[in-house]
């Protein structure tokens, strides 16, 4: 039978269909909450602490409390205490732990709390460490980016729009885009860090208790920048949180998706502008000749996860104010789609690194015309033209652009950001300020 | 090391970096596959007997690989043959058993096909089978809501709109109309089933091969109604065949959405108008008192995950022609979509079987206003005055409303398919004529 | 002041405040419903032919409301009448326009009818016109296809898959792929048309009436093949009918997404595969030199279009049984999808016949390694070597499939639907019995 | 003929087929642009100041250009300048403007700046306004949801989970849920707006120009706080920036539909709790005695659109790097769901202060068992009965519970933001530090 804090009558005998109702009902509830459970204790040790601090445990329970989940802690981590569909969830698992250990003791630490304060605060712990890591992958993501700008700052790549050949650009610029827009990719991980970065532990069901509760403490000891007052706010945030916290992440897997696209085609035989690392491909079954860059499209993939579980959350919040067990199905997409998207970004600048570059097709690949942009300028500045007719006339006389060199023309390309003046050192102080 | 068709050269030691990419490309797709396993070993042995058609394969082979692919069915079956993270997926694993079994013959087993083509035929016939079961469903669901119908015809409920009280109607529409939907659910899931009822296997990786496969053989042992023809358009069909069998279970998952929400209101103390079967609820960890309809709520909440599924493939499906390894995506929404729904229709029937409904409490919801348009129509009809005019004169003498009763009002709502005319024999007519 | 049918006692002034509200809950209903206004129309004359055939309206009477719609019908079309905010809607305009004409005999044309089931029958009837020429569109483009692939059917064109380089292909395939898939669109199109095919007028405000209306008259006449016939499932069809609509729409859009995309790409400078007619072409405001085939990029960029309608409708639909006014916004979504939809379809063959392949081009883009696969094969059939073996030896012997020919290897794929053996008259075939 | 910067040979006939192609190619384009001319105008004005400050345009020449600019805001503004299918844009308006107007000098004005820039600079300038609006929208409803917690800081309401009846709660602690949530709404919209708020002017086509444009002048000029430095990311934001605004939008709307749900519910007959003002509802066509709260429905539905525009959009970004011509898609998706959102919330507090609160049908829906988990803690503090055993007691021990009140009971909840103890001047003080 599954432990559960709310205990129906104990039948030791379930039919099929209560059986089937049970599967239903939990879900994978329980497997799901071993990511959840390390947060879950955390936040019932600064709990009991609170209830210390009002005179509702004893210093000497505070103690006991203490170790027993101390000793769970290693227990979980080591492998000998398991979750699983022994428990309900993370959090009867918790409670009957410390009521096997400590009798009474035990009973005691569910006083002034409910599953739905401890499930909000445990995700919101996991939440934080989340986009912490988030921050953290961008940021890394970002030196790499800048690191490779540099090193390739002067070597030419076709520049695109349409897909169509349009000016000189460079592997330096194209770096540098990805280096400048992971800084914004941090800095808003950063902000959403900050905006959920509130203490729901101490509200209870969503209207609080009758207990004096001291969420200062249980604030300030879970490292929380404020409290999240409002009982029925906190329960209100189910599901929002989650998106916001995935909506970070979608920035990040967006740019990535850009760049795996921008790989993927530089690849092919037809660009042939780089090689992928040799790890990062894989053969084909039937094809003796196939030679893949798999984990560039995996990665170009990787977006639509967090599309599928940001839409299936969003799609259970029509609901009226308090906890509804629809809301429980909020937690399985969340871990789904930080989990994947971690795992990909921790792979991009290994990846990155691997790139070598083949100048010599990036350079046959620019044609004359596409100086033509240039020469209208050049016209406007050097003989006076006004740009309009500049651009006309240049459009029916290509044969002016015949001897240039892609090089030359791009270190003349000197707006601020383009390709002969990168700005490399604005946006590496953008990243130092960012750590 | 992990077991791969396409096996690079071996390197008995992987770096860290080697197992996180490994890790991240294979992704959990050899375990998702053991649910494509049974399908995938029915097309095998299609497809070599189609080749023994053509003289690839001989006789003797043939009945050596037919015994060993039902040996492997067994072992599967009986969990003594385990697909786990030895194999890259369920295709290698077939083809390194009948490789180990029988050397050279099972080596044969891969001629003319692809994995391209081989988890597409799975694919397809899991898919198959899940509207197939999805129909099922949706015809017990209709089947329940029919009995039921008649059971309450003349059960008061009263009907809303805009969650006002509007008239008067019954629990008899009210199940009837689920009854008619779900034959209109059913309907579709088999407009699916043949839509989708084509057989790619013998398209190879979505180019066909130098072999003159009988594929004709293989669609009619296969059981399919036509070959998908065309190797690229079976490629191109990732995804695509996906979204349409996850969009007919969200027509059935759409209602169960509308169904499970009247109930969840019905059943608050406000309304009070049913009570939900026990073994559906579930109480509180902190509030004593709570009896909870928490199977509802997890119905209403289970479109979601079509929702989520269907985004994420969809989200992928932005590619062009041939097969993109971004498609191995697909298959983890579409069984986690598809299996969840499945497991909370199953329980519709058995959920509305226990449905206990207040009578009282429903007629006494009805007050005189609801009597409001039937009196304007009788206005038109007894008294010859015109509708709009009729509509406004009622709506200012209420008074003339007291002392109906319920039950004389619902049985006069005779137009067809109203509360006084369920027309239950047409629906019934149209659930027989679906089995 | 904006004619409502519920009319509340009417202010000739309107407080700002109030003007808001009216803009924010009218939207752009009444705009929208041109496009609606002739259904309803239509079906109005049913309805009152079947008020009629029930007593409740006399010939004479019928006569009138007849010929008025009639005038109504052409002064719409002509433009004499105009659908604008003087109306709530077109249900309103349509009574106004009856009872400022015919007096006390417009104000019967409601009788036993609510503005529910009068706009569910009208959007029923766009739906069924929309899927109509959906099926014709997708017939249309398979035709084309169909001629196209006859015409190239020999055209070489190198398959991809990973947009890596695998076997060779033709374009014969490619548009051959095409040409299949839109018969099972159109056969999809078809399947959606019946699906929605039932009769939802006679439900009124989805409770049905105290009337015996004539509802298998009023299913005759408008060409229904059944009715609907539980009024509250007419009103819980709201947004899942127009969810079905546009999924049909979805098929055929997502493989114009898939064509678009290897239009785009073969039309760069780096594949330069195929050219796409000026007409669908664009130029740039800065760069003289670009020549974009913007088009196909809007063609593919068209399923977003149809995701975000889609996505905004069933985002809607979390909600109890009956009508709620958070329908009406399924509205614009579906009327935007569809409008939208149709035109890019109709764009299609005639941009598909002004594609002019540069065969040059994509013969030389065929290398020896992509005769691989083939020789393995050989080695298999000729040879008597084993499948995985052969393999294994053509990978590292690549000099092996020098001298070879991409025709000669395409005419030797002839494996049913390959580039030697496509298979045109099945698809012929089946084009044909959808017509 | 409409105009078009990149001018084909003038054709000054279109056949139907070219019309069709420019009604396909435009959409509704140049309609869209009318939102955005005011923001180009005010770009295309710091453009050619800093064309000036670089020699490029002459102090005349800037002064003809200026005072133009200014004579075409006036022209808009008044009616008298109609943005329309004369133009492809609004882009090719304002050029076209100049030239008409000042010949050669208007030709300028296009020197050294690409669409591309030009329309993600006013779209940014765009984007800015609206979150700074929806910064205030928030601001303003917690603003009166808190002078609302106020004025019902003790008036009773049942607090709910799963729909059924929970605990005491308070209308004051409603109020002050969403005074909260709106605070954080609020905060996020500035965030996002800092996030957003660089400058793509002066970034061309994607990969800047020959020309030291002094894009530092340009920045400071229109109010960024810094400039987006590299070319190709200008480009990649498009889209992002989008959803990224959307996103915020997203959080307040859905707080919203939460409001809405109560609301809704809280206005039926069967709870009766609140009475929504007249202005906010409407009538039925067909019944009488219909008051239905249709403001309230359509605010919980605004959501929907913002999901449909998101997902629109987000459908748009599977693309390489640079500019393609789906990106034309965002525009309508954005301003459609931005406005559509604006409207709704700016009604919000006008409706929160028509509610009237029906305090002795809230106080009659409080019953006995809803002291049950106050007793328990009671057992706890007052008899040192541990937690668990004291949830037992109670649970079957129900008489134990009558004769309390409600105020009583709500007053004694005093953790820190339930009934009896708001925390108000916390949420006073979030507000006052947002403005």
């Amino acid at each position: 039978m599954t432990q559960a804090l709310w205990s129906k009558e104990s039948s030791t005998t379930q039919t099929e269909l209560q059986k089937t109702i049970t599967h239903f009902m939990s879900g994978g509830d329980v497997i799901l909450d071993r990511e959840l459970m390390l947060y879950d204790i955390q936040a019932s040790l600064a709990h009991v602490q609170g209830l210390q601090r009002i005179g509702v445990i004893g210093d000497e329970e505070l103690t006991q409390i203490t170790t027993a989940l101390a000793e769970l802690t290693e227990q979980f981590k080591s492998g000998d205490f398991v979750l699983d569909s022994r428990f309900e969830d993370c959090h009867s698992a918790i409670e009957w732990f410390l009521t096997q250990k400590l009798g009474d003791v035990g009973k005691k630490v569910h006083t002034g709390r409910s599953r739905n304060d401890q499930v909000a605060v445990a995700t919101r712990l996991y939440c934080r460490e989340a986009l912490d890591a988030l921050a953290s992958h961008c940021q890394q993501i970002g030196k790499t980016c800048l690191e490779l700008a540099k090193k390739h700052e002067y070597d030419v790549l076709p520049g695109y729009t349409h897909l169509q050949r349009a000016v000189v650009s460079s592997w330096g610029m194209w770096f540098a885009s990805f280096a400048e827009s992971f800084c914004d990719n941090a800095y808003d991980a950063k902000n959403t860090y900050e905006l959920i970065n509130s203490n729901p532990l101490g509200t209870a069901a969503g209207y609080g208790v009758n207990l004096k509760l001291d969420r200062d403490y249980t604030t300030e000891a879970l490292g929380f920048n404020r409290k999240q007052v409002n009982p029925i706010y906190a329960q209100n945030s189910r599901g929002k949180i989650e998106l916001q916290v995935l909506g970070s992440f979608k920035n990040a897997l967006l740019d990535i998706r850009r760049m795996a696209w921008d790989l993927s085609l530089f690849s092919t035989a037809e660009y042939d502008f780089v090689t992928v690392g040799n790890d990062f491909c894989t053969g084909s079954s039937i094809m003796p000749n196939k030679h893949n860059p798999d984990a560039i499209e995996l990665m170009r993939a990787e977006y639509s996860r967090l599309v599928g579980a940001y839409n299936e959350i969003e799609s259970l919040l029509s609901l009226p104010s308090g906890y509804q067990r629809d809301l429980q199905s909020t937690k399985g997409a969340l871990l789904r789609g930080v989990s994947s998207a971690q795992m990909c970004l921790e792979l991009v600048p290994a990846l990155l690194k691997t790139l070598v570059i083949n100048t010599d097709k990036c350079e046959a690949a620019i044609d004359a015309s596409m100086f033509a942009t240039d020469k209208a300028v050049e016209l406007v500045i050097e003989d006076g033209m006004v740009f309009r007719d500049a651009y006309r006339h240049i459009k029916y006389n290509y044969q002016e652009l015949e001897n240039r060199k892609a090089i030359h023309s791009l270190k003349k390309r000197v707006s601020p950001g383009a390709a002969g003046n990168l700005f490399l050192s604005e946006i590496e102080g953008r990243l130092v300020a960012l750590s």
